[in-house]
């Protein structure tokens, strides 16, 4: 399917609450739950009931807001985790078990068909007690598993049909692409269950990762927003959103209110006492600032030339600096006639080497550029004709 | 060649200086060449000497310090500019021009013809003035460029036997890992000259896009300490030394000093004026942070069971945090342990069982869950036995 009809499951209310500086409130759950919903996300992940009492009362609140998502309370594969969950209402349970070797034997300490049998006692326990509730089950470490384990997993489970969506999640975030497609596409082929991904960032490939399981089959893909999540995160949801809109920007402008993206991502930092990194996709504050001379030439002439999106399509303004050593003459061109002077091209360079030789001795501001484009007008004015 | 054999070519100098915060010093530049060098990288490229006066003098001071690396001027395609950069004694020269139709249109307004007839022109001015110097000629918007257009420009000039390197850039950073793959690929089979591969971040994809053309048979990277370039910058240093760590820890161990790169990470920000960020892909705060009591339990077993990088290959250590709702009882034992108390299971469960309830209430300091545990302890011991 394409790209932008892939279903994104917003995991900030737990892989985000894992973050070790997040501790969200009830109350900033649920404005987080409210501004992802009114963004355009359709399913929401909270953590587990059966972690704390407050973990139950803030998943029912959630399941219970009457948001137009799908709340999933994220679970361990137990039966005691899915009875406390189904009771809080959610509509959907996410159960996760350890399937890589490394993760089994620090983990639980079973051996692959043990982990069937329980998967599957879980999955009949949920869907006699709660049947129309949407089940996923997911491997951890799927990336790291040996193929015919993970298959020796899937392929028995997907003939139980208990399951709603199989996981792959890459736990570990030390998977690259071509691996990704490689187990998404497999299993893809091998099963009809539909396939969720799931891509930590400790290699810094979880945004591309998330791509390739898309285009390799997967539907449904895990986001947090600014990436939030253990260690260094998950696939952020602004990069996701950012992949889409490259692949399709007017599916990805009908689907997202994309001008609410960058508020949102500014309010969770907020909320988890973080600073929006300046290099952050999309809405990283450095993202649609243009600086060299060839570039800003050219944006003058095409923003399309050195941008990937329009930053006016998140409500962003792109920011075109000239106040430094590497200017070029075109951009200096543009801010003259915003101050209303007109230069001969001459006169023009002549400004810009001022500025790049004032710039090589010390820091300059805008107000120094425009000096000196007063200066050499008032010199061009005075010039005998 | 193996992911680990590849060649970095660092332009923390070059596009870093494009970042738009930055304005490095000469002493700066030096500074970070060194500690670039130390580290073992072997490339470092430098802001065209044609930029301005200083440009050309941090230039030939870089490649007049006696580094043990090949120092390359970044140049426009242009004699004017070869012959500056040429005279600073640089070692080798990085040619750049448009050749996607909408960079060509909003920057240099040339037809395909032209753009070969002017790289064969100026790399002929090259080989006449400087023999022995190394020439790489990059296409600027590569991956945004048809592939007959590509291979119209490539295939006759590699014919003429000029260039050390071709280079193909993903300009506005809006390639993924597939079209990567594709064109880097292409190109490989179609001519014999090494491929420098230079790819920006703007979708998020520039990790995973380096190990994609490394993987598909480009022999050299572009990269920048944090990423630093225009917009949200380029490969991050830091992230294709994980990519590559990822893939051949020994090999990767070998060829660099991997202790160094925090603090030449930390030193580039302070220099660029920017904070690391929390997410940062190796350097950044939270990178080796655990906290949910499923990881937690299984770090404490084997580390590598939630771990793609050994923290103290890097000189630094991990972080598991116990102070929260998510905790588990085996990690609070750890830190029973620690305390010297030994509790019965039954203790440990009723001590985390507090810990839970107190931080569902505030923010609980470390200090906090060791009252509990002395607290659990004491009771444990007045208890008649």
């Amino acid at each position: 399917m394409p790209l932008s009809d892939v279903v994104i499951v917003d995991s900030t209310l737990r892989e985000g609450e894992q973050f070790v500086h997040a501790d969200f409130s009830r109350d900033a759950k649920l404005e987080i739950a409210r501004a992802l919903t009114s963004f355009g996300v359709n399913y929401l992940e909270v953590t587990s009931p059966a972690a704390s009492r407050r973990s139950r009362t803030d998943a029912a609140t959630i399941a219970n807001a009457g948001l137009p998502a799908m709340v999933a309370a994220h679970i361990r594969c137990h039966k005691d985790d899915a009875a406390i969950a189904i009771d809080t209402g959610v509509g959907a349970l996410h159960m996760v078990m350890a399937t890589s070797p490394i993760l089994r034997a620090a983990s639980h300490g079973k051996a692959i068909a043990e982990v069937v049998r329980i998967a599957a006692e879980v999955g009949e326990f949920v869907r006699n007690r709660a049947p129309n509730i949407e089940l996923r089950f997911s491997s951890e470490d799927a990336f790291r598993c040996p193929l015919n384990d993970l298959m020796n997993v899937y392929l028995p489970l997907s003939e139980l049909r208990l399951f709603d969506r199989f996981g792959l999640a890459d736990t570990t975030g030390a998977a690259t692409p071509d691996r990704v497609a490689e187990v998404v596409n497999l299993l893809r082929r091998l099963t009809t269950t539909p396939i969720e991904f799931h891509g930590h960032n400790d290699i810094g490939c979880a945004i591309a990762n998330a791509h390739a399981a898309a285009m390799n089959g997967a539907t449904h893909i895990n986001t947090t927003v600014l990436g939030l999540g253990e260690r260094n995160g998950i696939t952020p949801l602004e990069g996701l959103i950012a992949v889409m809109y490259a692949a399709d920007r007017g599916r990805t402008m009908a689907q997202f209110q994309l001008s609410e993206l960058p508020a949102l991502c500014r309010r969770v930092a907020e909320l988890a006492g973080v600073a929006v990194p300046f290099n952050q996709v999309l809405v990283g504050e450095s993202a649609f600032s243009h600086k060299a001379g060839m570039h800003t030439k050219a944006v003058h002439n095409d923003p399309r030339s050195y941008e990937a999106m329009d930053p006016s399509d998140f409500g962003l303004t792109r920011e075109i600096a000239i106040s430094h050593r590497l200017t070029g003459w075109n951009a200096v061109r543009v801010r003259a006639d915003a101050l209303g002077l007109r230069l001969a091209l001459a006169d023009l360079k002549e400004a810009t080497s001022r500025v790049k030789s004032a710039a090589d001795e010390h820091t300059l501001s805008l107000d120094d550029v425009d000096r000196i484009l007063t200066d050499v007008a008032a010199l061009a004015t005075a010039r005998p004709h």
